[in-house]
């Protein structure tokens, strides 16, 4: 049966324009909202400001006010997201050196930002300066030697300890809720679902603290997801400040998507991008009007970070990349391959991480968090340390595999052997062979590859903030730069092949590696998240070049439909599921036979369903009903032998409407009786008073009939975000959908557990 | 009354599988589609090619092309819309040049060509060069002088004439859909709308031809919309090769919402501008899933045009810009007055257009279209040839309008008086004194601005193909030209000024003129259309720089808002509101206190519903009343007296149904009895055979109360893309909505005459 929280229906609208009781309009934690309930509302209000903007001026500026507060609370997120993306960028930048040595000409500078100020730096030694020690220079003096190696390696891990221990112990004590990306949470919560304090205040500071803590400490985690939590964290903080908002849930998920947007443009710098990303992944409800709103405040926030400028080079993100060379065609192979790869990676990622989620959830592994946070990031710490490319952060990591090999490269990754006789401009570098350091390189990535594949699957969902964009990237990087440097050489070595001979004579520079790489990161991104567009659209804003794209969306589309093989869901959307939130995905296709019948409650052989009758239910009959069950709301039928139907009463308005009746209407007692109809009849005087509630109820609940197949029932609860429908037959009750119900019957269907489904 | 072609409602799937009778499924000309239907009928072919996949390895192998089909669709589309979009380009130019003079050395040569290929040109004087010769210079020898300019003058007009007849003859005869922009005819046919041939075969090839004769004329128009009705067609034409598409309105529908964003991505070099133009502008029901596709179709698009590469520099546009220099904060200032004069102009040209549009439409002027166009067209050329700014395509006007003045810059605009004590990089020249050659461009401008907003309000709308993109930016980019000049020159003169100390030092290159002419082309652009985000990322794609953002979102948002003061139709909109289009706009918000009961028909006084009962009629009644009436489907009831609702019979199907009844079933005879129920009672021995027509009944009919506001009828309407409703009320009966009843209310309460919706 039914049980309450599905019902909570639309209420009767024309009658509620001044809101008899105080709770009217609200909806309960963990329950569905109903999307044309709150649209009406809106309206409702909408009308009655441009009626009143006609009184007064004072109600003119008030009706401007209101109509331009969506821009105003747009300009805010932006600001705000795009402030918090700054300093989380700062801060996370100063404590991840600080992990290795401190700066003493001040100590709040980072390795780079000591180094800068300094006037001692030579430019080719530019990590190198008096001013910032490593601990072992500052405690015991010494900054070479295997004792010094050993303090310094106890001092990463101390640090990365106590990181992520304070990051754990703030989310259990303040925010349980700001753990995890937030990703699938708030896609759920942006489809109608009500989870009280995801978006409060708490919330939003504990997870940018912790946030800045767990990143850090070096755990394979990525601060973008999470980033999109507290772009919404601020949605929702300044929709609380606007009535208009505020008390309408629909109007305030408009503005989280908004907010999607701009959190997604600071973490990629994509503004854009994000506005894709809000559309095609979190949102639900996206009117065209959002659209540009979200792109505005998008924008908004990219220029507040690029005025705060986190990494002294006016870009917006540690990975922006421009390369020089064009592709050629017979690369797709390799880029076809790459999307494989990430397709392959996804899947396992998809499938481990779950299994590991389900383990911690069912057994009594999942008791332990905080001990479970210090184990990972302590093994973390212990095998990160040795390997350089483990050690430092994971974007500084991606950010230098997607570079080109400049003559001006210092890294061991451009260790390449010059020809002396050579000289070409600087950022025409032909194709040159591989030095010892890119030997090295190639041998401490693999290994790096293996440990990020591993500790990301454990690391992702543990109760600390934890994004999945960037361990996703990194682990694409380090492959695509691998396969990047092996087509390199290859060519090099034999450009006499047939496939090489057309497009890589020698001295020409026709291998980029680091443009495998990006394809590398945009395929395992892809593999992980299902992301199309959006992925595209980001990674081209990243590159700032037409012309990638092409390899881009080869590796994203292989990617996509390799793991589509293996399993249709995303790490969200299975995320979404692993928690039984209810969630009526728009891209899932319902393609079964069934019809209405099927589904609805109640079920051929159960208790017939409750319903309320127009005229011949006495005050108490109705009291009893509500007391013996816990559905959200009755229909309300002509009488019981009819069975037709002429509306619908929520639970929660006819308690406040009886209690209301009994304390302040003379005469309405227990037997008194309860029309729902228009005019009630002339009743016997001495016949107790009766109690008319016409006015609580929604004369236009939805109604389907039995015959109506499933797939057009689904649609209607997507497109018209309904929480539940009537079904009847030649104008005859005979029962009711819920949202509830309709997911139940999609998992059966899908051969899951309809039992998964846990909440309203 | 509602009237045929109003009720063709949605079949009953469950019993259609296997389509009994060949019409079935498909909609008469100027219809609405039914989309839930669509896609009821799509589901049920995959669904069937799903389950007969297992029984072969042949059809397996099917299933798979079935799969892919929509892949290969977006490929061809893509290819054929690049390719159409570079011979396009290729044969304006060469056209264009015709109209002054012809290359010797090869007459296919457009005179850039000619004078590339020749080896005697000078880096200097690219435009001279001894194989392009003048008409004048071929015909009497002389390329200098009073008879010679009058010579080429004759010729000029001689030549657009003889294109513009030559484009109105085809158009008339061969393609008459082939005239104007195809935009508002392209929304609503995305919006379930069926005009037969306007996609056709015969309208690519004539619209394509045409198009090119008409911009090369020098009519003040352009191809970027008609670009759009080309890709369109294109899509048509191939989604008719795969029997998914071609058979099922919907799905063709996605296809035509994909080759729209190619049109797009071609004509102005920008696939995610397309793709975004498709999504807010031109579709009506867009699932991420073509999104998808609309990005591959848009990027083949765009890559195929730049292997074509018609402008001989790798661009996809003519005019794709880099600036150099950032812009300043107090230069947002004149960027919001260009967005106001934006607004204005949109809405001038809007009003003035659409009055113009109705003239010819209701007067004597309609009948004699060929005459117009020689009229305009020979005003146009007469006006245009002695103005060099008018002169050239309007395409290398707003080119050069965009352009920054660099230092080898020879134009007539980059006239600036040099200091010749400063050496300064090529890119980095400061801000100049103005020399002559700058203040003649700027009467010349002036007049060319007047010119240009007269005559584009008097060619848009005749009967040829004409876009507006392009005469729009032109009228922005020549406001924004001369707007950037002035600002330049004052902050040259007066860079002591408050205003400019603090960005504009003596020496300093502050103000880039072609930005302000870029950001005058978007505002007048927005104004116009209307576009929001799809402009902003188009204008952002053609400068390629995330910086030029914010001046272009400041005009555009200006525009936008300053136009929709004035009224709030864009362009394409008031064109379908003038043809009477049953097009239901997503973006118009419905806020009247209205209820179902106020709209449905019949009304109060009129006639009652015409309705079958379930097993009362004979076949004679049945018969009688479909002669009588011409409504298109009729709602089923169990008695005249309990009217309560079983079904929807359409009009279509109950005629095939009786007709093959009496050809093959014996017995039927005219007063057999008629039961839609699904166990018709024992007759008697010697009563006619009945008729069963339950298959043909459609047992799901959409229905709402009479209590339902019209603002959540009207959101269903949208959402679900009705074609009818049934209203009820306690399960009984009371009338039916149509899609043309939503309309014409909808058009009422806003003041407008209801009749002017035309097409059911």
């Amino acid at each position: 049966m039914v049980n309450a929280g599905d019902m909570n229906g639309s209420g009767n609208l024309m009658d509620f324009l001044d809101e008899p009781f105080p709770d009217v309009g609200t909806y309960e934690d963990f329950h569905t909202i109903d999307w044309l309930r709150e649209k009406s509302r809106d309206t409702d209000r909408h009308r009655k400001i441009t009626s009143k903007s006609k009184e007064s001026i004072w109600e003119f500026i008030k009706s401007l006010l209101d109509a331009w507060s969506g821009w105003v609370v747009m300009l805010l997120i932006g600001l705000m997201a795009g402030t918090l993306a700054g300093v989380i960028d700062l801060a996370v930048d100063w404590m991840t050196d600080l992990k290795e040595g401190v700066c003493l000409s001040a100590f709040w500078y980072s390795h780079e930002q000591c180094c800068w100020t300094s006037s001692e730096t030579t430019f080719n030694d530019r990590d190198k300066c008096p001013q910032w020690q490593k601990w072992s220079e500052l405690l015991v003096g010494q900054s070479e030697g295997a004792s010094a190696y050993i303090l310094n390696y106890f001092l990463y891990i101390m640090w990365a300890l106590c990181f992520a221990f304070l990051a754990v112990s703030l989310v259990r004590v303040f925010a349980p809720y700001a753990c995890g990306s937030g990703i699938p949470e708030i896609k759920t919560i942006l489809s109608g679902f009500i989870i009280r304090g995801y978006l409060g205040k708490w919330t939003l500071l504990i997870k940018t603290v912790t946030l800045v803590l767990v990143v850090s400490s070096g755990l394979s985690l990525g601060k973008e997801g999470p980033l999109v939590h507290v772009a919404c964290c601020c949605g929702n903080f300044f929709s609380s400040l606007f009535s208009k908002y505020s008390k309408n849930e629909g109007k305030r998920r408009e503005v989280l998507s908004a907010a999607a947007a701009a959190g997604v443009s600071v973490a990629f710098g994509a503004p854009i991008g994000g506005v894709l990303f809000s559309l095609e992944e979190v949102s639900y409800y996206f009117p065209l009007k959002t659209l540009w709103r979200s792109f505005f405040a998008a924008l908004v926030a990219a220029f507040t970070l690029r005025s705060i400028n986190p990494f002294g080079n006016s870009r917006l993100v540690l990975f922006y990349v421009e390369y020089h060379t064009p592709w050629y065609m017979a690369e797709l192979f390799p880029f076809i391959l790459l999307g494989v790869f990430g397709g392959l990676w996804g899947t396992l990622f998809i499938r481990c991480n779950i299994a590991w989620c389900r383990r911690r959830k069912t057994t009594r592994l999942g008791k332990y968090p905080v001990l479970e946070v210090i184990v990972i990031t302590a093994i973390t710490a212990i095998i990160a340390y040795p390997n350089p490319y483990t050690r430092r952060s994971t974007s500084e990591l991606i950010s230098e595999l997607f570079n080109d090999c400049g003559a001006l490269e210092s890294s061991q990754l451009c260790d390449y052997i010059n020809d002396p006789n050579m000289t070409r401009p600087v950022d025409d570098i032909p194709d040159r062979p591989a030095g010892p350091g890119v030997y090295t390189a190639m041998w401490q990535l693999a290994l790096a590859l293996v440990f990020k594949i591993v500790i990301t699957i454990f690391t992702f969902g543990m109760k600390i903030p934890s994004g999945l964009f960037i361990p996703s990237m990194a682990v694409g990087a380090i492959a695509g730069r691998m396969v990047g440097i092996g087509v390199e050489q290859l060519a090099y070595h034999h450009h006499d092949w047939i496939i090489f001979r057309n497009w890589c004579r020698p001295g020409a520079d026709c291998v980029t590696p680091g443009l495998y790489a990006m394809v590398g990161a945009a395929a395992c991104l892809g593999g992980v998240t299902r992301m199309t567009v959006s992925l595209v659209v980001i990674m081209f804003e990243l590159t700032g070049g037409l012309e990638y794209i092409v390899p881009l969306m080869a590796a994203a589309v292989t990617s996509k439909w390799v793991a589509d093989a293996f399993g249709k869901e995303g790490i969200y959307e299975a995320h979404i599921h692993l928690n039984g939130y209810p969630f009526l995905d728009v891209k899932d296709e319902f393609t079964h036979r069934t019809l209405a019948t099927d589904v609805m409650r109640p079920r051929r052989g159960e208790a017939p369903l409750s319903v309320l009758t127009q005229d011949s239910m006495t005050v108490e009959d109705v009291e009893t009903l509500i007391k013996e069950t816990d559905y959200n709301g009755f229909p309300v039928v002509v009488s019981k032998d009819s069975e037709r139907l002429i509306g619908f009463a929520q639970r929660r308005e006819l308690i406040l409407a009886i209690k209301n009746a009994r304390q302040r209407q003379d005469g309405v007692v227990s037997n008194s009786i309860v029309y729902f109809t228009e005019d009630p009849p002339e009743l016997p005087p001495n016949s107790p008073h009766p109690l008319k509630l016409r006015r609580i109820l929604n004369l236009s609940p939805f109604t389907v009939t039995d015959h109506t197949p499933m797939e057009t029932v689904v649609d209607i609860f997507r497109k018209l975000g309904l929480r539940q429908c009537l079904v009847t037959r030649s104008g005859r009750l005979l029962g009711i959908i819920t949202k509830k119900d309709v997911l139940r019957h999609m998992a059966q269907m899908a051969n899951q557990d309809p039992e998964s489904i846990m909440f309203n």
